[in-house]
């Protein structure tokens, strides 16, 4: 099984997968600021694992705080640096309320138990996101019939998690059930997360897979038998209107057309209620030269004005369902997302 | 202005666009087969332009004829080499049927004098394409009001003709009017022609342009008003149904979405009432490594399984109408392409 990130010997190793699929290789990562970095430069990406690697970043924060500064004062500047990472997950902004409450719980205590203990709870998040992710597949694949064609962008598999993946959880649970006739993977312009990320981690698993360019898309909605398509997510609003990966509107909206069903699988720390609808969902936009430049070599004008948004908001008309650890939620969704959080209850 | 393809001392000059933005460099062509790789390997290309150097191809044909084997059989040869290019484009065919015609017609006269004719034929194509590109231009421009925002996929500009362009006409036109706010230009994966291309040739000539990858065109659509989107075309049916560039499709079912008015630029002679609609376009499926690799770097697992069609069919249903050097057809298009090809009629 894929490891995307591990604490050993006083530091935290994130897989580097911008280096991916060429090379595996561990990037070690000694403070809290190192970790930031690695998320802002997409070394380590996907919401859940986003999140998980916040919290491993805070208790690696106060494993070497050094008591120049007030420590209530030092841990909202680390709080700070983190939510500056990455604004439209909002996994982020989860991990980063659980370790509050797990610092506030325990700051009485001497900085040593505490970084022991603010460790646990990301090893904690790491285990529990592995087993939401498994939870996720199962409930997904009820979805899809025997010899189902599943297309999908970006990569929401294990790379982008803690292990077995959201949108390709579901795809790996169907595939133990021998359901999945072919996966067509978008490979995801501008940072190809799909021809590098996801490809990789189907193939190293033997589930057929095609790749095709982002803009083939709708030719093999209308040609080829595509029975679902499944996107991850980083961010669902109270509405069900979802921020995905840059290309998911597109898709859900070539899906429609089509007649194919368009799902999105999430973890529930994914989903915002907070706000009301996707208009409120804050879209990153990145450096000009994602676009402008592949593996370091200009396939443009230099000089060219781009525009680069990382995501896209698909609105809850266009989706038939958000597939959850906690079963799958149709529309109305403003009903059924409230009631996967109200106590208790499953969907 | 860019030359695309010119004949100097016995050689066909075209300019090799595999190698742009880059290096402006015009690879020297001695042979018809030197000739047919240029266009198969894609350092010619675009639809009226690959007709118009096939036609150079055939003249250099019979300039080099040796009398080795017989001129009518020889002459066969050629066809069938230069047929066997690119099965998408009808301008090829339409501009070997063009020179057979003036070959036979001149077929008793000695080999320098037919070469000449034939060489001469081949320069009044040239000439002929660029005004009507200057024409189409002048009728599409009509269609754009002040302010306009214009995206396009692929390179329909003066690169894939013989000056001017069919897409990138039309914008050249209400830009000389003052009417062009921005072009958005998808980048066109997998070959690029829209960074490489379009987005080199509009900046050359002063034209504001915003290069997007392909999957941002939905969200692009949604939120930037854009207010038509115009592409070129490979092959027209009768009834309208328009083979282009991969991604094409998608685009028009986009813009249908957003309310956005999509146009089809294309000459006469991409125009094939032989064909009564798409399904009947031959599609052709290129090499996978266009989508594995990017300027000779792998991006994916190299033994990805890989879908590369070069094109997809847009039924008419979603063309709001097609820009031809002989004013704007509109719905129903099985009787207003009829009409532009019968004697003498202006649309």
């Amino acid at each position: 099984m894929i490891q995307t990130i591990y604490y050993k010997d006083d530091a935290v190793y994130v897989l580097d997968q911008n280096q991916l699929p060429a090379k595996v290789h561990y990037e070690k990562c000694l403070t809290y600021q190192e970790i930031a970095v690695a998320i802002k430069e997409l070394k380590v990406r996907g919401a859940p694992l986003i999140g998980v690697t916040a919290a491993f970043g805070m208790a690696l924060a106060i494993q070497n705080f050094n008591n120049e500064k007030n420590l209530l004062a030092f841990y909202e500047e680390v709080e700070s640096v983190m939510r500056s990472t990455r604004p439209t997950a909002v996994n982020l902004f989860w991990a980063i309320r659980r370790m509050r409450r797990v610092f506030e719980t325990h700051l009485g205590l001497d900085q040593v138990e505490l970084a022991k203990i603010m460790l646990r709870e990301a090893q904690d998040m790491y285990e529990e996101d592995l087993r939401i992710n498994i939870d996720m597949g199962e409930y997904g694949q009820t979805l899809l019939g025997s010899d189902s064609q599943v297309m999908t962008i970006c990569n929401a598999g294990a790379l982008a998690t803690c292990g077995h993946g959201t949108a390709l959880g579901v795809i790996r649970a169907a595939h133990a059930r021998k359901h999945i006739q072919r996966v067509w993977a978008c490979e995801t312009r501008p940072v190809l997360q799909g021809s590098r990320l996801t490809i990789w981690e189907l193939m190293e698993d033997k589930i057929p897979v095609t790749l095709i360019t982002d803009n083939m898309a709708a030719s093999v909605l209308r040609d080829k038998n595509i029975t679902a398509v499944i996107a991850g997510a980083d961010r669902i609003a109270a509405n069900g209107d979802t921020a995905n990966k840059i290309g998911t509107y597109g898709l859900a909206v070539l899906a429609r057309q089509h007649g194919v069903p368009f799902y999105i699988a999430a973890p529930l720390s994914t989903i915002d209620m907070s706000i009301s609808n996707g208009e409120e969902i804050p879209i990153e936009e990145r450096n000009q030269d994602e676009v402008r430049m592949v593996r370091g070599t200009y396939i443009t004008v230099p000089e060219v004005d781009v525009f680069n948004p990382a995501f896209d908001v698909t609105p809850h008309e266009f989706i038939d369902g958000i597939i959850t650890e906690k079963g799958i939620i149709q529309a109305p969704y403003i009903k059924g997302l409230k009631a996967v959080f109200s106590e208790g209850g499953d969907v």
